[in-house]
């Protein structure tokens, strides 16, 4: 009998998430009954957003205690019980931290083969897709303006700064620790980088940033969230991706200072977006994503962890900022 | 010699304003310089935008303690040393709290004579024309949606509401005190109203707002722009136009909790805007008033006060929220 190894969360953190959420678990194979796909796992996505589903309910169900961790995956078609599929498929499924799951066809999503796999879970998958709409369709910014990222370092944020540079923009990224700042610069071609753990980052903006911000991709929240708020120029946008600096603790706390006195004054927009609004532009993005790839304008930097049993470290390390670039886990 | 009675505001207020940071005095007549206009002030604006300005600079010189309290007035030319402009013109401009006022003619907009002339300072001055862009050019609502405004029996609030009536929205007004609650409904057609004296907005909202609220109008920040947060609908709007819960007091708080990770779970758009930023609309937006006055569909809700000296009386009463619709000060 084939083992399908699962990490199980045994509790929801109350706080600082740690190992001692989760257990490694043994299942029997799953039976795909029919409209299902029996899928075996092979790329585990990693996301900040794993531990904000913790949180409780967002723009899918919260996660429960005492079930197989949610997540994201690249799986390979094992049996299909649903027309449309067949076996050897490779899909993009929630299937959860596990070996192998029996999900219903239409929550899969078909994907290509590509060289490596594991583009289609950093550079044409969720992350470059992200970066991509928040920046172009979001934040909108246009040749000569400022753009700054923050977890610029991170899945997304370094993809971000690449395309900004890419639509002639000036960019600083924001990172934490001096070997983040220097990689930003010297191996994505960030015009600045500032290092959150050794400056204050309002003070390192009015340097990094001499004309102001116009467009700021946030990731983090918070405390740099409300610094780029009081360095935005004019009519400047935020792109709303996430706010990891929130996700790991209690409650959300409160928000920046100055909302919503300053996008008064300023006219900003702050706005909230998810991939999958923009699903309509989906194929126009990832040709996008494939030419700058293929010219080498966009560098794919990728964090490829081996072994089901190190996803949880995996996560905890994403949390805690130890990853560059997309972090996976390779199940098989 | 005509004697120029002004208001001068002798200390910036730490924290709550009161009578005692002005004082009257008296001057003598203002002599125009080439290129400016002598202006005999009228009817002079009260707006919770007066105290904003005492914080710091916003899309405006912060205020100076020592000078004339500044303010926009509907005033009329005495004497014109400036191309454009003659003897008797009506003009808005920043005359600031006293009855003349010498002033660069580039910096006043002339002005139609309606009657009432208070129309110009209400339904057809700012604040008509910051609900009707702030409404309808950033909150963009649609028939059948619900549109939440707070402050809503103020100058601009009344707009707001009843502008969303006649696009064919569910209207909910948020304000202070029962009498105002209920005048909302009985006099501006508003579907229904909640008192925040009285009520929690959250747990009132689910009544009032059933399918959740599509735009929020924001006038006020705080808590009330939390509680609205909390109940927008998915690729909610809110307009962001003023933060009077933040405006009489020390530095700006906190801001609401849930920013910006509400925002992105429900796709949420925050802007703020300035009424000048639609200027190039000015005309289309004052026709739609003009017809909707005319037709009876839009009450000019006012509140004049007679008498300069109690201009200050008249601002710190409106920050207290004692006003039911615009209120100014009849000066001459």
């Amino acid at each position: 009998m084939t083992i399908n190894r699962q990490i199980h969360i045994v509790e929801l953190p109350k706080d600082k998430l740690g190992p001692q959420h989760f257990r490694l678990a043994e299942a029997p194979m799953p039976q795909p009954k029919d409209g299902e796909l029996l899928l075996k796992t092979k790329l585990i996505s990693l996301d900040a957003a794993n531990r904000a589903w913790m949180q409780g309910a967002t723009y899918r169900a919260a996660i429960e205690a005492g079930q197989v961790m949610a997540g994201g995956a690249i799986a390979e078609v094992i049996e299909a019980k649903a027309p449309g599929f067949k076996k050897g498929d490779l899909v993009f499924a929630d299937t959860g931290w596990q070996e192998y799951s029996a999900l219903a066809a239409r929550t899969a999503q078909k994907m290509p083969k590509v060289e490596p796999l594991s583009y289609l879970l950093s550079v044409y998958g969720i992350a470059g897709l992200t970066a991509y709409h928040g920046l172009l369709n979001v934040g909108e910014p246009k040749p000569g303006e400022t753009v700054v990222v923050s977890a610029a370092a991170g899945s997304v944020g370094a993809f971000v700064g690449q395309i900004a540079r890419i639509v002639g923009c000036r960019v600083v990224g924001i990172a934490g620790g001096e070997k983040k700042c220097a990689w930003l610069k010297s191996e994505l071609g960030f015009d600045a980088a500032i290092d959150y753990k050794a400056q204050a980052v309002g003070g390192a903006l009015k340097l990094a940033a001499p004309k102001g911000i116009d467009v700021y991709f946030d990731n983090v929240g918070g405390d740099i969230l409300e610094a780029c708020l009081f360095r935005m120029n004019m009519h400047g946008r935020v792109s709303c991706c996430g706010a990891v600096s929130q996700y790991d603790g209690a409650a959300p706390a409160h928000g920046p200072r100055g909302i919503p006195g300053l996008l008064v004054t300023k006219r900003l927009k702050m706005q909230g977006f998810i991939v999958m609004d923009f699903n309509d532009q989906r194929d126009k993005a990832l040709a996008d994503l494939q030419n700058w790839v293929k010219s080498g304008q966009l560098k794919v930097p990728e964090d490829i962890i081996d072994g089901i049993e190190n996803t949880p470290q995996a996560l905890i390390g994403l949390l805690a900022g130890d990853n560059i670039g997309k972090r996976m886990v390779r199940v098989a």
